[in-house]
Order: C-alpha cells, then structure tokens, then sequence
C-alpha cells in the first residue's frame, strides 16, 4: 500500500505553510471577535487559541477542501476560517481536560494552562463559549464562500455532530465512565472513535462540503477521517511508550500509571505499530476508493503513525 | 401603563399548560438523543433538564411565536422544541455554575446537583454537550417548521450569539472579574444585559423568527425581552432581601452576606422596585410600539416582578 507519494510529498513545508495561514486565520477570528465580546471573553479564548499545538484539525479540513477542487487556484481565506472552528472546539476540550477537577494539568505545550491564568471558574465559563463561537465561524465562512443556506446548514449540523454528545462529548463520558475497570479493545475503539475520531472525521467532510463535494465523496472523507484519528491514537499511545519526552514535550509512560488500557497494553508493542500502519492504509485506501487523489491527505495518514511527537 | 390586560389574562393556567408542552417537547427531544449518544451522555442531560424551573425563556419563545401568527391556529410542536432550545443553554449555564469551582452548590430546586450525582468530571463534559446539542435542535425544529434555510440559519445565529462571549458567557466573565471589587449601576446593568438578559432577548427573537416576522418586529420582541430580563433580575434582587426562602425554594439573603452589588444596594428597596415595574412596562410598550398585542406577553412582562418566588 506504500506508495511513492509519501516520500516525495514535501510535508514539513507543507504543514508549515498551511499553519501560517491557520494562525493567520486565527487571527482574523479574534479581531472579530473583539468588536463583539469583553476582553474577559477574548483575552482567554485568545490564550488557549495560541498555544499551537499541531493544528491537525483545520489542515485536515482545507487539505480535503483542496483535494476537492484540484484547481490550481488559491485555497481561500475564508476556508481557513472554517477549518478554526475545529480547532475551536478541539482547544476547549483541552481547556476542560486541564481543569484542577479533571486532569489537573498546570502546563499545556510549556506554557501554564488556561486555568492557571485567568482562573477556574473563567476557565470553565470560557471554555464553554469556543463552542457558540465555532458554530458562528462556521456560518459567517460559509457565508464568505459563497455557500447556499443549505450548504452552511450541513457544515453545522457537522460541527454539532461531531462535537456534541454522539461525538466527542461521548467518547469523553465514555472514557470517564471506564475509568478504574478493565476495558477491552472493543470497548477502547467504541470511546476513540467519538472523542478523536469523530472531530477528526469530522474536519475533511467540512472540507469537501465546503468545496462542493458529492455525498458519496464526503462520506470517503468521513472515513478517511476516522481511520486517520484511529492511526493517531494509536501511535500516540505507541509514543507514551517509546517516545521521548523531550520531542513530545510531555512526559512518557503516563497510562501504565494510571493503568489505562491502551493499544500496547491490548496489542503489544509490534502488534500496535501494525495496526496503526494499517489504519493509515485504510484511510488512505478510502480516499481513492472516492476518486481522491491528494499527495496533502496521503502523507498525512502516514505521518499520524510516523510522527516522533 | 396597567391594563386590564394582566388581570385577566389567566396566567397561571396558562403557564400550566405550556409548561405540560414544554416537559413534552423535552422529551421528545431526550428520546431523539437516545439514537444517538451513550447512556453517560443522556442521563446527566436528562437528569440537569427534569430539574424544572419556570421554563420562562422556551415560554417566552413560544408565546412570541402566537403572538406573531396570531391566527386560531394551535403552535405546533416544533415550536416548542425550538423553545426547549432556549432551556439547554440556560440549564447548562446552571450545571457549570453549581460546581465546586463556581458556586459550589449540593443542591439545586431541591434535588441534588448534576455533580453530585454524576461526578464533577462528568458534570463539566456533560455541561458542554448541551451547546451543540441546542444547535441541533434548532436546526432540526425549523426543518419541522417549514423554514427555508435562511430562516434556519437566523435561529443558529441567534442562538450562538445569545450564548456565546457577546452573551451569556460575556455576562458571566464579566460577572466573575466584578468579584470583590465595587460596581455602579451601569456596570452591573451590562453584566445583567449579557448574563441573563441575551438568552431572555433571544428566545422572543427567535419566537418571532419562526413564525416568519418582519425584522421590525423581531427587534421588537428583542427590546421586550431584553427589559423583561432586567425587570426579571431586578426582582430577583428584591426576593433576595424581601422574599420568603420557603417560597422561593432557596435561602434568601445571599447577595448582603457576598457583598455583591444588587438594584437594592445601589437604589434602596423601593427605588428598585419602581425600577423594576419601570421595565416591564418599558418591555410592554416595546412590544406595541411595533403593533403587537400579546395578553401572554404582557402577562408575562408583569409577572416578571411581580412573582413571589
């Protein structure tokens, strides 16, 4: 299933011109936001938006939104718009996950976590305003794309979709819920596929709505998508293990202290590191199943499971 | 400005039944969820929701909506899933505030709280599921409703904006840096226009964009809805002091004992009092002012200071 694309797909420029234009992006939305909300809003919205991260969400969304329209033209501003209200949503779990009465974390990427600046009780009130947030962005970038009612429609229901309690919000409670008993790997792709996979899927199928996509093409890409999330859960599991600290900037060998069923807990190392390979074949796999030929979105399968951090 | 309209406008019996419609369309709107999202997803939202309360924004919503139609006609039920909406956002604002690191709250209307029930982990997750899914329902009832997409992506930006940091969660973060300092009347009346009074605009707003009003009106319904909420905070204060905790189902007294800024402090007991008919009747002319005539309305309007509880 290898094929010469990966290697000659240059995707270290890649990402790093496409998180320009995210940041830029980013930007834009805070400007915006800032004629609307007080700076208690902003500022900490603002916060959490910056600590980076490697913005796997909003690339998803405009690779799969190039890989739609071919043209040589542009990929448009307002593209990279929407691709933020995934990040949006992505950036306030986060900002829940740190909370002192979930996991308790005083850093995120180096720097101190939402909560450690403005505060819990901000932290909580804000992380719940990303939401409302995202669903604007998304309506406004439709809007810019000249979209029709009916297609910034579909592009909420997505996000809603996806974020809410059939999707990430699920696999959330689901992972609460199994905390302290044994889960088996049935169980374990059931709580991965909705609390990454579903925003993971759910960022090209936004793409490709976004470029117009048929069905049939949108559901490839959902695919993709979840494939995808399930091949960079994986390997971030496979990384807890082997990896090191300093390239992932957070310590290792975290879920076999907390006893968390994981990949290599379930699979063992090698069988692990397969099966994430063979996700990303999979996902890649459902693309050209579609007609998609995107080098963008094919070497991003693979650097979910190739990746050092 | 009294009419005879409040007096005899049956209000109880009619908060009644609307209220038996509302505990339907919740529901329904629980049983939907069923098909879709886990069991540790349903039964917190279920359980946040049963909790009851005045339901007073899905109210307002639907009766925006009669007033607007105005035919013989019966709402319908999509209207007042629409309204329940409106519910979600106001109950998740709820589940957040009672946790240990808000307000820490065991109980609320007498049963325990979200957290306490389901954990404090699962009450901040649960809490966030409740925006897509508002999301959701709205775009859902206005496809029930007949509503073009136009109309349907009104009733999402609405909703997004009356919730997110431009509303609600403005309010809120606003509220939370007043903490410990003085606040004069303006700044408390711009906390309470986000904190409470965004979602109490919303919900006639978007009443009144279902039933296809002109945007004459809706700005109408907004400005009834906006000086109601005020009206509805400022006898709030007022219950605070003067109100009978038996009644009112909670301990009276709380803003003198937090040294909060209240309509009382600032205008004296009778001074906010005035204050408070003052906006109901400023929300009733505003609803006249742009021809309409809504004993439900304006009952409404009167109750919102007048309530003992």
């Amino acid at each position: 299933m290898r094929t010469g694309v990966e290697t000659a797909f240059p995707l270290v420029d890649y990402l790093e011109r496409e998180r320009v234009r995210i940041e830029e992006a980013r930007g834009r939305l805070l400007d915006a936001l800032a004629g609307d909300a007080p700076a208690a809003v902003r500022d900490p919205i603002a916060y959490a938006l910056e600590a980076g991260g490697k913005r796997l969400r909003p690339i998803l969304c405009v690779a799969a939104y190039a890989a739609v329209r071919r043209g040589p033209g542009d990929v448009p501003d307002a593209v990279y718009e929407l691709a933020c209200a995934l990040e949006l949503i992505h950036t306030y779990s986060l900002v829940h996950d740190d909370l002192p009465c979930m996991d308790d974390d005083d850093l995120r990427r180096g720097r101190p976590t939402t909560h450690r600046v403005f505060g819990v009780e901000a932290a909580v009130v804000a992380g719940a305003a990303f939401i409302p947030l995202a669903g604007r962005v998304v309506v406004h970038a439709g809007e810019r794309l000249g979209l029709g009612p009916d297609g910034r429609m579909r592009l909420v229901r997505e996000l809603c979709a996806a974020a809410g309690g059939g999707g990430m919000v699920g696999g959330q409670l689901l992972d609460i819920e199994a905390e302290g008993r044994t889960v088996d790997l049935q169980e374990l792709e059931a709580i991965h596929a909705r609390k990454t996979g579903a925003l993971l899927a759910a960022a090209p199928r936004m793409g490709g709505i976004a470029a117009g996509a048929p069905e049939e093409v949108v559901e490839g890409l959902g695919l993709y998508g979840r494939r995808l999330g399930l091949a960079f859960q994986i390997a971030d599991d496979v990384l807890d293990v082997v990896g090191n600290p300093e390239a992932l900037g957070k310590t290792t060998g975290r879920d076999q202290v907390l006893a968390k069923a994981t990949y290599p807990s379930l699979l063992g190392l090698d069988g692990a590191r397969r099966r994430a390979r063979e996700e990303a074949d999979a996902a890649v796999a459902a693309l050209r199943a579609v007609g998609i030929e995107s080098a963008a979105l094919e070497a991003l399968a693979h650097y979910a499971v190739e990746r050092d951090r």
